[in-house]
């Protein structure tokens, strides 16, 4: 039913690859089949300015794709910049920023970089998941530098989407899901199902209540696996 | 107890002032309060080059704010681009692409800019109702003049914010709201009730799935009441 | 003979409405028939870097068009950018400093933010005319709380375009007729009758210095009117 | 009086140099005293868009300094655009076009390009004035080549700046008069006494009439002197 | 003697894995040690202007880096544009075109992406070996397809870095060799030993004939080697 | 056999005219044969942020073309950006610095102009040479009026091309040969033949390594000849 021949509630191949920057504090390759998003974690001292003198500190995100990670090549200027580009680095920010307590991380910024290596749909989602294990490790090495004493997490937190597809609700759409999903969601979700973020669009008819919610009920069976599978990489780290 | 007096599900006051620019072919005041938005649709032959040759017509829309339509002047270029504006120029357009038929608006595009002259929460649902106003202002000019045949409009579009301020799920969020709500969102709803788009933003701690609930249903009793004066403005207007 | 009826020396229905922002510290909304320009003062503190530690303060302006204040749209960008823009923007600028005693001011900038909501001719003068006005409402605000203990305003100033029309000197120019005018001239004259700024353009032909006198008495006349106009708005104001 | 020991109306030592470039189509180093600017124009087939298939040609001007160009050096950044510089630019092309016969001239632009190797106070003014030669140089050699048929010259133009210094109206400021003269002006006649382009500041006080009328009557005689040595230049060239 | 403790003439381990990107016509992961680039080639119809209708094809090549590829994070701006990153895109692009035949290519662009993961010296080099390879195994892709009939390569092409280090001539510098070098100099040298590019430099003292010469023998014997391994993987693959 | 007549190891006719600039610190209009190119150094206190605090001053270098020094007129954009122009403004601060002991400097930065008055070829060897000139002048300057007790200079520094043209290694290309060479190197050489950089290109066929020693030893005879004009207009000059 699905070009993939997965079930309708069946995450990709998931994998996880941490420490694979040789530089970055903290960092994870995250694959969700052939979606690969290189997520790199670096701590910087000194906070933005409006947070200065507040003890408080600061994650964000950028997100960036190769020119040639997609199927045509993109202009590099559009993979760089631009309204979609800029509104997944807020997203994968805010969603980080959902589970780092900031007074005890300090005056500190961690800047979390997601590039795309080769993009399948949802890269938005393996960015955060990815971003995730890379800002966990980054704050592993602090802690054992003693640079924090304890860790500024106060959850764990993963990302997936769902979409109606020929009028069933799937988990995971891929690109060829994706261009013709009838509708589109993704889902932020705690380690504890905690809501963070939904973004859901119709991409052509309007959708019901109904519909969005089996949405949502396999977000949160999609994001359980996820959360295991954060969980298994971080405490192997390191 | 919210800060304006306002019970639970009480929308602010709201006024859908039409054919309020002497050049755009269909325009709309929309205030909210003291959020007040000039939405104009101005219609242009031809469309971007992908759907040049394929009969089909476009909508986009631009989202801007004056330089003092805030608390503290803004920077005249932080308010024409950036993360923030050009999501939120995204999200209108889509909202309109929802309920046009792009086949009988032919190759033209209709651009709907939507400029906010004063801010006090809410700006992008004030956008999507006041813009739908406006196209649909357009598009009746058009009918006259014998442009379209037949309305492109498959149905109405309004949007609403609701959240999550002091423990309670409240409707309509102005500034001192939305600045320390606990959750924020966004909904696009058809005048029939489907959804359009969904965007919830967990601002401190994560939310859960009742409480989001809860939202939608507050978002549904809002949109009917726009819906209803959406309606009544179109049709007295032009 | 004028297109819009008006005698040689007559003005448009002038209007100069004070304290339409709940936010700026001094607003003002200038109709000049239908052309509107809403006017703002922001007071900020702090000066430019070449001012800092002199004790004198810094009147500046930026001016912008809504896409739709056209007959046409402009793209966004231009109306925020280009050299037209910057021009009228500096010409705001020197002509309030022209009136205000900067150490009076003290170290504080005020800006001036001038935004074309409708567009019909004369733009630049209606929003020097209704800029003048939101900077004293300011000032007068700022003299109120005390911030300044004397007006740092020396004088008024008011502007108003003339210009050949079908060979005739004509007081303040509609779009019909900048267009098609010969010579176009703008007259920045404080309420004394000083002059402050004067641009003139031979659109076709160059013209002779007796055709330039005639547009300058039509300019004191026309700007005697608004002169008296903003006193009577900004003493009623505030 | 004058810091340069020049009488009231007595203009700097001017030299216009022509066919200083070996490639432009036609050139000028225009000096005023120590005030250098190279004009080149260079002829180009096809017009802007705006111009297509009406048969008329179109002059435009570019203007930029040298980063060293100024007592203190430039960012080069600054140098090639800005507000001044875009209003400078404007400026030339107005002026030029003012005494040139688009329908003679036919679907050809003519750019000229006006660089400040040094800066002493008049550059707009040495531009314009040595602009109007490296045009009328490339016409003349357009001529020559049979690519018009008759000169789309209709007069010849020159510029000049007066100001107030030291109470006194004086004619072709330098850096040090200009700095701190009360007003300045710029005009902008043609050969014939027809006014072009007029702009006075006030840059302190606000003038009087009867002082801009002083500043014009040195103007009209400073040109006087230009255009004659325009004329030399031209006739014993190319 | 050397930080790796390589011997003078010793290159990194090299490995240039084919094939890694699902999308572009060719692709190849080029390691010199950590230094590893990815490196794509995409075919797309059409040429530059200054081609079109001369039958000649073009190849080009964009080089850019991750963010968190080096020590310290880069500024992701910084990282795409600006002058090093241009100079390096050219360079590479000359390389590439100097085996290439054009003719043969036909009206095709070749866009070479080399986009550096982890950075640790000679980024360069590994972007010009590595996209040889990719641009040699999507030349072959096309030769499958038909699309050209003989091969456009007129050669192949490797590059190296040599320098003095601690006054010894060394093959292949590191990132800690090159930060402390005291000359460094890149060399593109084809499959046969001509000399496509030169680019040598003293980061310190100005260095001699003799010493130039020593490096250009060094370089000669890394490329020889750097060539067997292209020749490899090439003919495996595809 | 050259266009020009010359001998394959002639230079063009060299002139390095001091003092130009009333301004700058020190200044050189560098000629070589008809390129002509403006070579201002000026002299600013402080340094770069990632040299303050170490007692060490800086040299940097700019380098433009004015839009009409070519045969057909640049865009002013692309003569003040892009790659070439500021990796050849990287290339002429890389010479300047390595003759320049910048402890003996002191924290102050000399910023080089070099702005291309007029193009036939060769413009950045013309701007080295030129350049160096500025430099030697403005720090000549600085030693009289004690802010420097002993010069930073550790030795002069000239630049030539040299290139493979009609099959024959020729001196110092001018644009007609430029445009057909089958190779094309710059030499950056100290007055005592010290080699401080070397960029070779074959523009065509790779080159072989006799060849390339050929063009070194032309270009050391070159640049023995600017060494010498540049010592003679130094110790002319100040």
């Amino acid at each position: 039913m699905r070009p993939s021949g997965r079930n309708l509630d069946q995450l990709r191949d998931i994998a996880l690859e941490p420490d694979v920057s040789r530089y970055a504090e903290g960092s994870c390759l995250a694959k969700f089949g052939n979606t690969h998003v290189l997520c790199t974690a670096s701590v910087e001292d000194g906070v933005p300015s409006f947070l200065r003198n507040t003890g408080k500190g600061w994650v964000t995100a950028e997100y960036g794709m190769l020119p040639r990670s997609t199927h045509s090549r993109m202009d590099r200027k559009r993979t760089a910049s631009g309204g979609r580009t800029q509104e997944i680095s807020r997203l994968i920010g805010r969603s980080l920023r959902a589970i780092t307590d900031m007074k005890l991380l300090g005056e500190r910024q961690i800047r979390i970089d997601c590039d795309v290596i080769q993009a399948d749909g949802g890269t938005r989602t393996a960015a955060i998941t990815g971003g995730y294990v890379a800002l966990a490790l980054a704050l592993k090495h602090m802690q054992k530098l003693g640079a924090v004493e304890k860790s500024p997490l106060t959850g764990s937190v993963a990302a997936i989407s769902c979409g109606l597809y020929n009028g069933n609700a799937v988990l995971d759409l891929d690109y060829d899901e994706d261009s013709t999903a009838q509708a589109d969601a993704n889902f932020v979700l705690t380690g504890t199902g905690g809501i963070v973020e939904i973004q859901g669009t119709a991409e052509g008819e309007p959708f019901a209540e109904t519909e969005f919610l089996s949405l949502l009920q396999l977000a949160k069976k999609g994001c359980a696996s996820l959360t295991e599978a954060q969980k298994n990489v971080i405490e192997a780290a390191g």
